[in-house]
């Protein structure tokens, strides 16, 4: 386990609040009312400069009065004095602190500076922080609440972490209508010391806690995010769902949390290299990681459907598939089992549609248990067991009939008798869909045993797609570090040039013998002054060859009459070679090489964000680039075997293996040169921007055949 | 208004049931339940073999026996003794006829039989009816409810039409829960008689219903439901869910309601020619509906966010932005008059994040008039209105402060006062987010008021793209018809002579002759059938040229030698002669055109699917076409303004403006060429598919230049 300083934070042995009172509609005592009502079982300390007992537990007039060290500080106080009394408790010896105070980075230049001050002051004592600008955390291993709102379900599996507090405090009562339960709860807020990685990590090691997910306004160390999730994702679930990506989302988190937010497909890569399940609802954040939380793992896709009525039936099958799951028919004796339990001529082929039958026993224990038995299907998904919720709803037609009100009657109702969960005993996914919530006694039992209740056929369908997201991660190889290497020679002389020089970009020929030194295959050319030499240059070189001006400020040449492709014979070449003079409109030097031939086009490059640091990217390439629209981006550096998987994330995928008659891709090759390309701006700080583009693939092997590369330097003119 | 059968079944002064008696468990009496206690005001006449009353209702022992004709005839019976009953509600003078009854067409031959029989004798008494196999309808203007579930919620304005019963039984409650009403549900079963057209055609008719959503498992005349739908999409919005595009949701389609279903995308072109807002789930089906049946139309892009704490605040302008909203920053002015009702330091830029603040007035009432009082928005989303809900959730904190009982408390609570509705005042969308539900007094005014209430911002964010594609749809030109035209004699003769031969297929050359004729721009070619011939055209057409082989049983050419471009001298024209000859292995007619350049390349055709009719197909293409999978469909015929919108609703649309020095595509001209297309399957039955892969465009014009037309007979050998 590691030294994650939410071990210590979120267990505390006592509490010392400051900021709580007796007045319970302050923001200060309902914080500390959580924490008196709702089950910890430690001790709290209540600071209070004038009262001698708040919420009926003795108060103390200073921290510094406090008859031992308390374990955690939890500060509600105005923000000027925040930095103040984090002292007196560093004077204390107390090492963990929640800041639920606001006004800080989030507020601009002088809430940085008190931020600031707050992160030197805690330095000093070595206290580690949440917040500040957090609603603080749940610990229902130890029924500790310091949230504004009661949160009394009992302990879950299901941690999360949020950017935003509101998600662990006006939510919560959604969530218990839902059945979801947490583990631990850890609202983050400006995340001025401890942040949402931290977080990751801990619920990574925390054994209550089975699935995670995270709310997310933005990363600031995307490579310790990596290396955190890749240590956790094989093992645990985790789903994540950030907002930033937009402009107006950018700006909100911002304000909200002083978050640096990043594009969105940027995050997109990101959480494809961290293992994690982006989504993209807070409903699917909290659903589905509770659903993850309390779901055994799915071990193959062959769903079985099985519904009291048609629609959902129809649209769960159609999900499933949509989602890239199987729904497969049902073998006939499979079929013969299921039949006795169903109308005569209702369909078993799977769907398995009871039409409108009230037989619970057969819908929610024989045939999901004929189904499980049958080794047909590696999971299930069931809609429309209900009970109490469907006599409630009806009760106003049928109340005449038995003369008891409503109370009395489902009092008086038997038990079922069905424990509608033991269909979890074959270890495989199983999954409700229904119209009732927890209002009916089916749905709580299913809920509060570890079956998650969806409220409708696609959202239950689609947690089986999450299930296979998850196993696809769990089978991915795991993270191999990859370390900025020396740059060799050749490359780094390039850059010393063009720093030397000011020269904010290489021109192609340039590029492409910087990309050379890098190991990436790049066309083998050789660049002439003069016709003559360019005569002679092409008698060497063979037909056909390419001719294309190449010079510093020329940076796009498409449609400009520079680029002279397919020539046959000296004549074309010699033609093409006053043609790109002509249309350069003054003497350029023009580079040769062998015609690259090949259909399939890909794309590459690293690009480098603010706040988010160097990504590579990888599509479609071409001239047609920007109108595909197909490109994918992971962070930067980028092993073999991850850059293998990026390749794989282009919709254009099918292009990769042998498509048309062409053979398949070399695709190690692609990968290797991707990798290279993305060691490149750890070794060349320099280095702002590459684009190659396109790579053509001649055969099997990619060939870089145009390049560009930018520097982060200051142009000299 | 149209004859629609549904204005009179839907308003009957009097029901007639047969299958209904007196024991409350029996599904013919919950029909009948629901139409004694929901407040129908007609006349109910039970049909029981034995009891002399049902329900507290005078029976009778049989239809003939009946005092009066009733409007409408309720059959819940044993699926054989329907055509029996239905002759005698016939002789009786009954003309709508509603048969709950299961059994027919989804069961098999024996069922398709029968439902055959029951269209034989509802045709020959002129009866028109809705099922079997269905649940139902609702008219909640005349408190007519004939489901199995009680429906007492008053009136609405949202319209539904199911291929599903139970979504409109089994789902009223959850309806309830959210604030939904209907104007009048229609469960159409099987469609035997009266289909999910008619049911479309009768709610487009409907003052009371303002907006409306139909699930549907497939569409049996395509043409059809487009012209009704095109009539009614302008003026009120219309969203459609659709199951049967998949394997297994097809399966269970068939099963269910014994739809033929047809593959999705032939679904996706189908609704975007209909002016149908398709959604993928049954909660958007249901909450989008209603949204638009009691939101005011949208007139512009620009949305006001408005929050009370900040993660709901980035996650609706993310997913704003998502959806092709703006979220524009407000003006200073603007900035300032919000300011006033803020804490200090809180963002009044868009999103306005109030952060945790309860001052109810401002959130709800102040901040969104100033708002849309500015001009500077055309809607405005919210999130956090909340009240008792709260309380209700914070209640075992605060009840030993306040010592009063739950029920005393809130009952004791001043009514705000605030007429939350009341900034519809300013006849613009308002869109409201909650994590609380109707337990809550501000929610349950919103939603009882016509704001609809959402239980993630993601949703909310959602209803304004859902209200912002309906714009688009008002926008559109109205649907032109488009009659089969006589077809050329050239392209009859081409048929005919197909036809004749028993030829299952046209060559490249004819299969463009054939094009030609119907006025598609495709290669001025020749055809050479000898190396002298293919000489002598050389000459005459000029170069660059290109050569193909062109014959019957050459279908895919790509990668095999047989196509050569780009030829430029006679040399290369009389190599690449030979090459053809070679790589054919034997004597085959080559076709010569002059090279036709462009870098953008799309493919055009025709298919048809049985049970769905023709359809056009348009999308990116070239060799790369599979892998690109840029491809729409539209049903054929299609006007010229229909194409023109289908040629913008491929992903890479932007390649149809000016690209990269490229001028814009002539898209009138790309449009006729799809048109012309479109009208090819009506006047000639033979043809069953058409291929032409690619259509370049040169300079701005496109050109078909390569084509394949395919006949639906059967091959001779």
């Amino acid at each position: 386990m590691s030294s994650n300083p939410l071990h210590r934070l979120l267990n505390p042995k006592s509490i010392a609040t400051v900021g709580s009172g007796n007045n319970f509609m302050k923001m200060g005592t309902m914080h500390a009312i959580s924490i008196t009502k709702d089950g910890f079982a430690g001790t709290l300390y209540p600071v209070h400069p004038r009262d001698k007992s708040v919420l009926g537990v003795p108060a103390f007039p200073s921290v510094e009065a406090l008859p031992e060290t308390p374990d955690l500080a939890f500060l509600v106080v105005p923000s000027d004095q925040v930095v103040r009394l984090m002292e007196e408790f560093g004077k204390k010896g107390t090492k963990s602190a929640i800041i639920i105070t606001a006004g800080f980075a989030e507020m601009g230049s002088e809430g940085s500076r008190m931020q600031q001050e707050l992160n030197e002051v805690s330095a000093k004592y070595g206290i580690r922080f949440l917040g500040p600008n957090c609603m603080g955390i749940i610990n229902t291993s130890i029924s500790l609440n310091t949230t504004v709102m009661p949160y009394t379900y009992g302990p879950g599996s299901f941690g999360f972490a949020s950017q935003s507090g509101t998600y662990v405090t006006q939510s919560i009562a959604y969530l218990a209508a839902r059945g979801i339960r947490f583990s631990k709860a850890i609202s983050v807020g400006n995340s001025a010391n401890i942040d949402i990685i931290d977080a990751l990590e801990y619920l990574g090691e925390d054994d209550q806690t089975k699935a995670l997910s995270l709310y997310i306004e933005g990363i600031r160390d995307v490579q310790r995010f990596i290396e955190v999730a890749r240590a956790i994702t094989p093992r645990k679930p985790v789903l994540a769902q950030y907002v930033g990506g937009t402009g107006a989302g950018a700006r909100s988190g911002m304000s909200h949390t002083g978050s640096m937010a990043a594009p969105d497909h940027l995050y997109d890569g990101l959480f494809r290299q961290a293992g994690i399940i982006r989504v993209h609802t807070i409903e699917d954040l909290y659903n589905y990681g509770n659903m993850l939380a309390v779901q055994p793992p799915m071990t193959g896709k062959r769903i079985g459907v099985l519904t009291n009525s048609g629609g959902p039936g129809s649209a769960m099958a159609d999900s499933l598939e949509r989602g890239g799951l199987e729904v497969p028919e049902f073998s006939e004796e499979l079929q013969g089992k299921i039949r006795q339990y169903m109308q005569p001529h209702a369909p078993c082929g799977n769907p398995v549609d009871m039409t409108f039958d009230l037989n619970l026993e057969a819908l929610a224990m024989q045939i999901p248990s004929l189904m499980l038995e049958s080794g047909e299907v590696d999971g299930i998904v069931l809609h429309g067991a209900m009970r109490t919720g469907w006599l409630k709803a009806g009760y106003p037609h049928f109340k005449d009939f038995i003369n008891k009100p409503l109370d009395e009657f489902l009092a008086a109702l038997p038990d079922t008798g069905l424990d509608v969960v033991s269909v979890m005993r074959y270890g495989k996914p199983v999954i409700v869909s229904s119209f009732f919530g927890r209002e009916d006694d089916c749905i709580e039992k299913y809920e509060d045993g570890g079956i998650p209740v969806f409220d409708s056929p696609e959202k239950a369908a689609g947690a089986m797609a999450m299930l296979l997201r998850h196993k696809e991660v769990r089978e991915r190889l795991p993270l191999k570090r990859v370390e900025a290497p020396a740059p060799p020679v050749e490359a780094n002389e390039i850059v010393a040039g063009c720093v030397a020089r000011g020269e904010k970009n290489l021109d192609e020929h340039g590029s492409k013998q910087f990309l050379r030194a890098w190991g990436i295959p790049v066309t083998a050319e050789r660049t002439a002054g003069s016709e003559k030499e360019a005569m002679a240059l092409a008698e060497g070189i063979g037909y056909p060859l390419v001719m294309k001006a190449s010079a510093r400020d020329i940076l796009h040449k498409t449609g400009k009459g520079l680029i002279h492709l397919d020539l046959k014979s000296a004549d074309e070449a010699a033609v093409s070679y006053r043609a790109i003079q002509e249309a350069a409109g003054r003497q350029v030097p023009v580079i040769m090489y062998r015609m690259v031939k090949g259909d399939r086009e890909f794309v590459a490059g690293i690009v480098r964000t603010p706040g988010f640091g160097p990504s590579v990217m990888f599509g479609m390439g071409g001239i047609l680039t920007e109108a595909l629209d197909d490109a994918v981006f992971r962070p930067a550096p980028l092993s073999e075997e991850d850059a293998a998987e990026m390749i794989l994330d282009i919709r254009s995928r099918t292009l990769i293996g042998p498509f048309r008659g062409m053979p398949a891709v070399n695709s190690g090759a692609l990968a290797r040169l991707l990798h290279r390309l993305s060691i490149i701006p750890l070794a060349h700080p320099e280095v702002q921007e590459i684009d190659v583009n396109p790579v053509i693939i001649e055969g099997s092997e990619p060939v870089a055949v145009d390049a560009l590369v930018i520097f982060n330097l200051p142009a000299k003119k």
